[in-house]
């Protein structure tokens, strides 16, 4: 933390409120409702957080009566009792631009300021949202597409809540120059109705008016999703780093070929990448930004990602960067568990520009050691050396650790569980600071930590991997037959791409 | 077949409607209206079938056109259009006692005469439902239980149009002397809420007053479910056989001891099997037969299950024939990919019972070969010789072939694809007579083939082992977190193990 950094005194109260009624942002700025519990204690500095105290956080010997809490609470629901909703977002207008990162993150870090939490929270459920609307059913009409609309993506996942709205979808080629993961079976590639060559990657999205009020600007996100396939295609990266255009040549900068392949890749032949995804995400941000900056309001850009979506963020925060005069456009990356992306000029490149990124990492998963950590043990010592010193993280790091969760199970390696978006989203949430343990006040549902993996510890009795289709998508006709269901008529993807 | 067999002279046409309006029996009897069309041609006796004709069976090399009459079908549901209904069921009663298998099936097996076909594919969807009921989900509350109630059971699993109804349900303890196979994990089992010692192994339902015109008698069926493990369980038999209480002592009738456990285990600690199998199944039985002898009605009982269930629809048909006097109650037992479960003499006895058993084998399925074919080849050597020399089948075969199915993938082993009770219903639905292809004519739903395996060639693109629940069971409550759905309350098993 950056001693130099002055105090800003602004009370951040950490009230929320009991009703669920009302879950759109309230301003709640009014000293008189800061609550007096101890676990909300009030905040008088951006730079001074709450300390430390060991009854706000579970340590991993009290989850016996933690997990009869979650029991008892669920048993409420179940008979229709008293249930604690939503809470209420905080109103950081006045301080988003230290939210966004323009100190760095100075002094929020750790511990972990409750108002940077829930923004955390917010770009990684659209870094999640990418994968639970990917249509990953290599049988399906539209495999590879999005498996909604633009207009309903959001509420179709319990979204609607954030206060955004999409605006634009991402599309990026299968078969550039990149791993095997992206690509499908071959026989799934000759069935394929839809578009074999392209693939949804992510999407533009625009805060409404009260998101704006309560954020203090105008907030154009990207999100790009990661890999569908196993880990194991940071293996198959080549190691190939090549200069970024547009980058500070005198300086070297270079980017991971794979990477920015995807970034950067079109083709006339294909359906949806006659332009690359840059040239796409930049179009919508451009107009975006365009829109509201003619309106005369302030605008920034946050560009999150998860895996190879991390990657991708910080090459679209760097062509932003470089589209926009110096402090137009606030340009901020919040990755989740992304691989290095390319050298260290990259990351000095991208400061040089204004851009700030936050990567969150998780010290047990393997992908932020890639490239460089190799899982293939016969190539390792052939290439991990020059691998580690040449490529580079940029940004602050935010540091998480799976044994600080009490709900989480130990002793085990679960290189695909602790590379979940979920696992990263359950860990922020109870991240206080450093060293220390659970949140004790953490309210995301745990439920969702098990949606593609097994990680919970089996005394939360929630399935593993419990995010499925009803049986996989057949229904009965009318005649008793089992048939494929149909995409709702409006999130069909159209021709260009978009939908109707 | 016994070339002595008198000839019955009775019409036996194989007309269809063409309207799925009234999907209940219809009394069809009537020569004007058989159809000429040549596969629907008119068979004069009940033991010569139609022979075989070419045109009648699809051949594994015109699956491409078959497959395109598939998709077209289906193209026409999507869209609303003409599609074929549910067939209308042949009125048998005339002939019941023969479907039933008074002639040991003589004549209607090979061919496969039609109506002898739709009455195994009843009894079939009957053991099908077995699995499709119980509650295999180690995290349920009622894990091991039926998860309907016998009210809901025919009608959840879209069978109503079979025309019985449950009259009661059976359970069977879990930690007798058997295989591994029906125990849950010690840390479920520590967990479990509902009952850890027992589980639903099947039920009693009746044919209702439409039906039994149809079929020319009431109709009591006993259906038993299989395993739920995998088929190594098959292994862990320890090739014990012993006396069977009742039978013909003197002809040195055994039957294997982990089935016969399973049937007559008890135990007053246990909840739901404070009666064993045997007694919770006679009790129901001969309840329904006093009530129907009673009102002057002929009374049959029909056992059928699948794998294991096989075995026990023997042992259960075995004192159900020493309860009735002879000629009361005609008992059959229809059995699926059933193992051998006794020796010669008990085979023997069941004949003299008066006992009918019908085993519809497949081919390429291992577990008919068991007790005596042994998948772990360290005890091979050890047990191979005596047991083949021991255990027995008993009564008719009628033996299925998997390469007849030009929908079933080839060249591959599917030991557990090829024990699923859906093949078994498939390849009964197309078998036409040994040797020949597929009936084109076959109406089942193919997608049913890989409710809980892949065997279906991909071009059908139907998922494999799709039977599954949407998001595991969880859905969101109205605070928008993940919670386990409740069961409906009256599909809640009760402290006796009936429901509400």
């Amino acid at each position: 933390m950056a001693a130099s950094l002055p105090a800003i005194h602004i009370p951040i109260p950490i009230a929320r409120s009991s009703s669920g009624k009302n879950r759109a942002a309230i301003i709640r700025c009014n000293q008189s409702k800061i609550k007096t519990n101890a676990a909300m204690s009030v905040h008088l500095h951006l730079r001074i957080e709450r300390p430390y105290r060991s009854e706000t956080v579970i340590s991993t010997s009290s989850l016996s009566s933690s997990w009869n809490l979650v029991e008892r609470e669920e048993e409420e629901k179940r008979v229709g009792g008293p249930s604690k909703s939503t809470p209420e977002k905080e109103v950081i207008g006045s301080k988003w631009r230290e939210i966004h990162g323009s100190m760095e993150w100075a002094g929020l870090l750790d511990p972990l300021h409750p108002w940077l939490r829930q923004e955390i929270i917010k770009y990684g459920e659209f870094a999640q949202a990418t994968y639970d609307a990917f249509d990953f059913d290599h049988l399906s009409d539209y495999c590879g597409s999005c498996k909604y609309s633009k207009h309903r993506l959001l509420s179709s996942l319990g979204l609607s809540r954030t206060g955004y709205e999409v605006t634009g979808y991402i599309y990026a080629m299968s078969h550039v120059d990149v791993p095997r993961w992206l690509e499908r079976p071959s026989h799934v590639a000759k069935l394929d109705r839809w578009c074999k060559d392209s693939n949804w990657i992510g999407f533009v999205a625009l805060s409404d008016d009260e998101e704006t009020r309560r954020i203090g600007r105008r907030d154009v996100v990207v999100a790009w999703r990661g890999t569908v396939a196993p880990l194991e295609w940071y293996n198959d990266i080549q190691g190939r780093m090549e200069p970024l255009e547009g980058a500070d040549v005198t300086a070297g900068v270079r980017v991971e070929h794979g990477f920015l392949s995807v970034y950067t890749s079109k083709s006339e032949s294909t359906r949806y990448n006659k332009f690359s995804a840059s040239e796409q995400a930049m179009r919508e941000i451009k107009r975006l930004v365009e829109v509201y900056r003619n309106r005369g309001e302030e605008v920034s850009l946050t560009i999150t990602g998860h895996s190879l979506g991390g990657a991708l963020a910080l090459l679209n925060a760097h062509e932003a960067a470089r589209t926009f005069p110096t402090g137009e456009v606030n340009v901020s990356v919040v990755s989740f568990a992304a691989p290095r992306a390319g050298n260290t000029a990259f990351g000095i490149d991208l400061r040089r520009l204004g851009v700030r990124v936050l990567r969150v990492v998780l010290e047990q998963d393997v992908v932020p050691r890639m490239p460089g950590l190799v899982l293939n043990k016969e190539r390792l010592e052939k290439i991990k050396g020059e691998l580690r010193c040449v490529y580079s993280h940029a940004g602050k790091e935010l540091r998480l650790d799976a044994a600080a969760s009490p709900y989480l199970k130990r002793g085990l390696l679960h290189p695909v569980g602790f590379h979940c978006m979920e696992t990263y989203l359950h860990l922020v949430d109870g991240f206080h600071c450093s060293g220390s343990g659970f949140r004790a006040d953490a309210e995301r549902d745990l439920a969702l930590v098990n949606k593609a993996c097994g990680l919970l510890v089996d005394e939360l009795r929630v399935p593993a991997c419990w995010y499925q289709e009803a049986n996989k998508g057949l229904v009965r006709d009318r005649n008793g037959r089992w048939v494929r269901q149909k995409r709702n008529p409006e999130d069909v993807p159209s021709l260009d791409g978009t939908y109707h």
